[in-house]
């Protein structure tokens, strides 16, 4: 499995992937899965990518292929960041029916789901998710963030205190300790984990970090966390019984 | 769905249900899923419910047919607290294939799952997980909780904080903050929930509330958790680039 986790932020936008890749528990690969396009000066996206290794890297393979043609349609001709989440949930599907019957009958599952974030132009920095169907939603101010793959277990705090107003510093907090909790949880979610910060209208990342467990800063912000946890849990109120 | 959540400390048996069934998002109904077995002085059994809630109501009826039926064995017939977890599982088993195959026609899974947890005799309190399939795993020393239902968002806080040492208050608060993760995150899991606390060698239970998300103590336990996370995250350490 995998864990992305994104948010649009009034600052901007962060992102953040885990980077192992599993069949199984036996064969445990790391490929990234945050993936960077600057195709002009006026527009920065990300595309973060969770299921089927085969389906997100062909689909990723078509991406830069459409990029480098240069014709019609691709990642950076789009008006809209809207028109770019419609480009890749097009290719998206077309890459999981071209495989998906084959891989049914193997018991295997072709689909795959996208987050794409980025800036188009003069509009605000936002965050798609791209369902396996092709379709999309948007972050929203109610919900600024976005996850895919096993993202329960890093769900619960994500919805405490994700908020638009968040600093890009308290997002980029925010999102590693959600991080944190679901690679202690589940096996298939591991190191290093790749977190990006864009800062809106500069059409390039502000921070790009590769983080192993043992890291600056996510070690100290892991173990502080896990510390301040166990403190916060100390001062619950007491039970009349007790 | 459901979310139930059992400690076996060193102190005794902490048991937490939520009582929120649905069929779809429209269909939601109150059922208990917490049932308690004292058959004679020297054992106490609960058992929690996760799953089709059919399958889970025809397995309890039969359990308390077996016991009124008082013949050669029944929940409280066991010499060890793992035959009754033999027993439930061979029931669950029973009544899923009764119904399997005609509820998989309509797209309907008949699974569920159990939690026994309880003390026989002079062995040490434990708990049991018993699977669909009828087979079990019990709780341990390193994994002193269990879990059924949905449970991905509750696990990352149980497994930073379950340690067999707590106290049966931290055990009760601890099951109760992990139920307010899980249920601030999924619609299908929701109030009253049912809270057990039996001390070992007692033989009847020591404490049992149900709660509401306005009843004390949960939502003061609620509210200084959300608080005190807050403030915790407020103390992480800053980044290099801020």
């Amino acid at each position: 499995m995998t864990y992305c986790v994104a948010l649009a932020l009034e600052e901007g936008l962060v992102c953040l992937t885990d980077s192992r890749s599993n069949a199984g528990v036996d064969q445990i690969s790391v490929y990234r899965k945050l993936h960077l396009f600057t195709p002009s000066h006026d527009r920065l996206l990300m595309v973060l990518t969770a299921g089927n290794l085969a389906t997100t890297q062909q689909v990723m393979h078509w991406v830069e292929r459409d990029l480098k043609a240069n014709g019609e349609r691709h990642i950076g001709r789009c008006r809209h960041l809207f028109e770019a989440a419609e480009y890749l949930g097009e290719l998206l599907r077309e890459v999981q029916q071209r495989h998906g019957e084959v891989l049914r009958q193997s018991g295997v599952n072709a689909e795959a789901s996208l987050i794409l974030a980025g800036q188009v132009g003069e509009e605000d920095p936002n965050a798609f998710m791209v369902y396996p169907q092709g379709n999309y939603i948007s972050a929203s101010d109610t919900t600024p963030f976005l996850q895919i793959g096993e993202s329960k277990y890093g769900r619960p705090i994500m919805a405490r205190m994700a908020r638009r107003d968040l600093s890009l510093a308290d997002g980029a907090r925010l999102a590693l300790v959600s991080m944190d909790a679901v690679q202690r949880s589940n096996i298939s979610v591991g190191p290093p984990f790749e977190l990006a910060v864009y800062r809106r209208n500069r059409f390039e990342l502000d921070q790009k970090l590769e983080l192993g467990l043992n890291d600056e800063p996510y070690r100290s912000l892991a173990e502080t966390w896990q510390r301040e946890l166990q403190e916060a849990f100390s001062r619950l109120p007491r039970f009349d019984w007790e």
